[in-house]
């Protein structure tokens, strides 16, 4: 592992800048607590760790700069597993400013973006893996996301990979042994148990490498594409989903509708929402040019609501769905009929539907069916749901039914997800590492040319967690922290 | 003193929203501690003030939300004076969500603006002046407001009140001993001793009164106004001020532009600066449309840039200075002339001035003086300095002649400054009800009804730390903070 030069003390602030009640800055290396007490006035020195301290400090100028609490850690409990200094004041950024200045001239360094989780990578206090879903645990939006970087960073992830790079390592040493005795021509192990211990690794880590676009779906939002000829309601229904989460989003902190854009908060799981321009009526058009955009972003999308206005002929409808199920691939792809404007067919004030509305919905269902160009088939297991974007129902069953699907993208709770690129990547290149192994034992190479593959492999599981790390690696990996982190 | 209801538990994050490293949620109240350890399992109950423990906290759902430092305060050696808590989490808007929601359903109430303040202030943590500048230390821009704030907070203006207040109680003492014996005909008090007493106290609250208007420049930034004939170099003077300052307001935290408009930090002193519309040619378009906005902005700056164009003739730059000189207060205004263009009078590069030019300056000087309309007069204290706001030379001069001015303004570095309009208006109150008690007892009037007089007095002084309160004037102090502080 790459080692960095970390004799030095590094400070930085740890909260957002900005009129809060409570600004935090941090200190941590060997001289955290020297440095403090030259600023706070030695104070710090005989304290334990895990102990806080009422403090006056004075700016150089003998002035009283603020009243602040300061908080012991002692290597190696802490954060960074080196001393530490936690200093809380008041939330003034001149307070913080001149806070920083005086420990920064009392011998500290500004800390570089993520440079104390670094720290506590190095310390052996996480892995690589669990430091990176630091990052991610602060930029969740959601419970769903939130709790995938939470189990990755207690270790889940961790803990599997461990049991890959063991399960490996075995396997290395069953077939260098049986290379010593080589020239004994003893065969130690049974190549059909080698071939099998290597595929077993080999599924987990192209099923892990798999779950990347379930885990990327949960951290970064399911892309929702909404298509659907002209003036069907695709913006209204936009609005009326957008409408009622930003509500709930902002509920305690002040989080600002221009950050949340057209993301939207269900269940604690964020979906992504893609408006298209509207389809326009006439078979022949369906080829012209602004088509292109909206067939890329159906493919772009996991989830595809076409929405339907059952007020419009049959054939208009016709249309828009035989361009989705064209360039739609609906065995990756979920495919929802929005019924729209059911309104027309039942009391608003009551928003259920009546069997009368129902039974029009299946007729157009069948109709539907009928028209679609040869080759074009709307399947049975299609939710069909009947909705007014206007009056606003139905659109609770539509949250539901997305809910429900990020739910099976997701898998099972206590499943693992990657949500991180090179992770996946490092996967793959695992799993084609041991494709590579499995296929030499079978053709009989070698176990010394066998072993290499194999070798490779536990490398870029190793990538993963950081037991290989090159400084490229790791720059890439902090330089997304914030400063403080 | 009107008491609040704080028997309940109070909860709020402490830190500004957004993506740091760390964010605090604190609660305080005879229940905090029971309150946190109902979501935190069972960890604080034992553990003594100004300890900290690091802890994992379930979401309601069991799986784990964060791990995070709990420390404990416990009463009365705390903020508020009462038993808190400060939960320190990863800094993400969604665990400070959960975990407020947590804390709210083990019993807690969300925080109003300013309640942990507020409870401080009830629990004779501090009194109401200090506990005003506990928002004016968050929002102190600079050094000097800083420390104005930082000096109230820790009680240098209430130990001056307390010293009136405690002047005027035994000057009260007196009389009414007096009246106790009044049917004896006794005359215990000498009258011209009780009179130089008052108006010992009256002078100090009309002192302290009039400071306001030197506490609200350094408070809020002194005004500047910046005035000149088209063309002068107004805008690229302005620019060149901003864009020295910008770069060192946001050196160290993330300060956005935005928010610093048109204010400069100058050795910590806040100015902030209003460009105005340029005078245009010919004495006749004087009293045009347009003018009167500027001259308002002349009356409302305390410091007036008249900014001259040395290269245009001087009968255009009397116009202007002639628009000034006439709406301006010289006794309470300070004029400052800054003759621009003069790198057109020397090498560029050098930026120091050749005797020609300080020769032609005088000049000009001397032949504005001959030009401005009778009655108007350049004092010779003002300061004339030679810049280019182009070239960028000579606003140091400028910045240096504000932070001068400013230095005047702010008084000895010891004096206390009022920078609250409430403060202000009370202490004119009591000035005016001193005023009425002194008057009273030169002409005789009977002690009973001056002791009223100065009873009034007294109360305007409580007003202020808060001795005297309203729900009201409470209410109105507390609505400005944020929640949380």
């Amino acid at each position: 592992m790459t080692r960095n030069y970390i004799d030095d003390t590094i400070c930085a602030p740890a909260t957002v800048p900005g009129t809060g009640a409570i600004s935090v800055v941090r200190l941590s290396g060997s001289d955290a607590i020297k440095i403090a007490d030259k600023v706070l006035g030695e104070v710090l020195k005989n304290m334990a760790g895990f102990t806080v301290k009422f403090v006056h400090v004075n700016d150089n100028d003998g002035s009283v700069l603020d009243d602040v609490l300061a908080t012991v850690f002692r290597a190696p409990h802490s954060y960074t597993g080196e001393d530490s200094v936690e200093i809380s004041c008041h939330a003034s950024s001149y307070i913080v400013e001149r806070l920083v200045a005086l420990l920064l001239a009392a011998g500290a360094r500004l800390a570089e973006p993520g440079e104390f989780t670094r720290r506590a990578f190095v310390n052996g206090k996480m892995d690589l893996a669990q430091a990176e879903s630091v990052a991610d645990l602060i930029a969740a939006q959601g419970a769903a996301s939130h709790k995938v970087a939470m189990r990755q960073m207690r270790g889940g992830f961790s803990s599997q990979l461990k049991q890959m790079r063991d399960d490996l390592l075995h396997l290395v040493t069953l077939m260098e042994l049986e290379l010593d005795f080589s020239e004994e021509d003893v065969q130690f192990a049974d190549r059909t148990e080698l071939v099998s211990l290597a595929g077993k690794v080999r599924s987990h880590a192209l099923k892990l490498a798999e779950s990347f676009k379930a885990g990327n779906a949960v951290k970064n939002g399911l892309p929702v594409a909404i298509v659907g000829a002209t003036n069907a309601g695709k913006s209204t229904l936009l609005n009326t989903l957008l409408g009622e989460d930003r509500a709930i989003v902002s509920e305690v902190h002040g989080t600002t509708r221009d950050t949340i854009e057209e993301c939207i908060n269900i269940d604690g799981m964020l979906f992504r929402f893609i408006d298209t321009a509207g389809i326009r009526e006439g078979a022949g058009n369906i080829e012209k040019k602004g088509i292109e955009r909206t067939i890329a972003k159906i493919r772009a999308a996991s989830v595809i609501l076409a929405v339907m206005d059952i007020s419009s002929p049959v054939r208009r409808m016709s249309e828009s769905l035989s361009v989705i199920l064209e360039h739609a691939d609906l065995k990756e792809q979920k495919l929802m009929l929005l019924m729209n404007k059911a309104d027309l067919y039942t009391e608003e004030d009551k928003g259920d539907f009546p069997a009368e509305l129902m039974n029009r919905l299946t007729n157009i269902y069948d109709k539907l069916q009928g028209q679609l160009p040869e080759g074009l088939t709307v399947v049975r297991d299609i939710p069909v749901i009947p909705i007014s974007a206007k009056a606003g129902f139905g659109t609770e069953d539509v949250r539901g039914a997305l809910a429900d699907y990020m739910r099976t993208v997701m898998g099972e709770p206590g499943d693992v997800l990657v949500t991180n690129a090179r992770h996946a990547e490092a996967l793959r290149a695992t799993a084609d590492a041991l494709g590579r192994a499995i296929q030499g034992l079978s053709d009989g190479i070698p176990t010394d040319l066998v072993s290499q593959d194999i070798r490779e492999a536990i490398y870029h599981l190793g990538e993963i967690t950081g037991e290989i790390s090159t400084e490229e690696v790791l720059g890439e990996v902090f330089k997304g922290f914030c400063v403080g982190k």
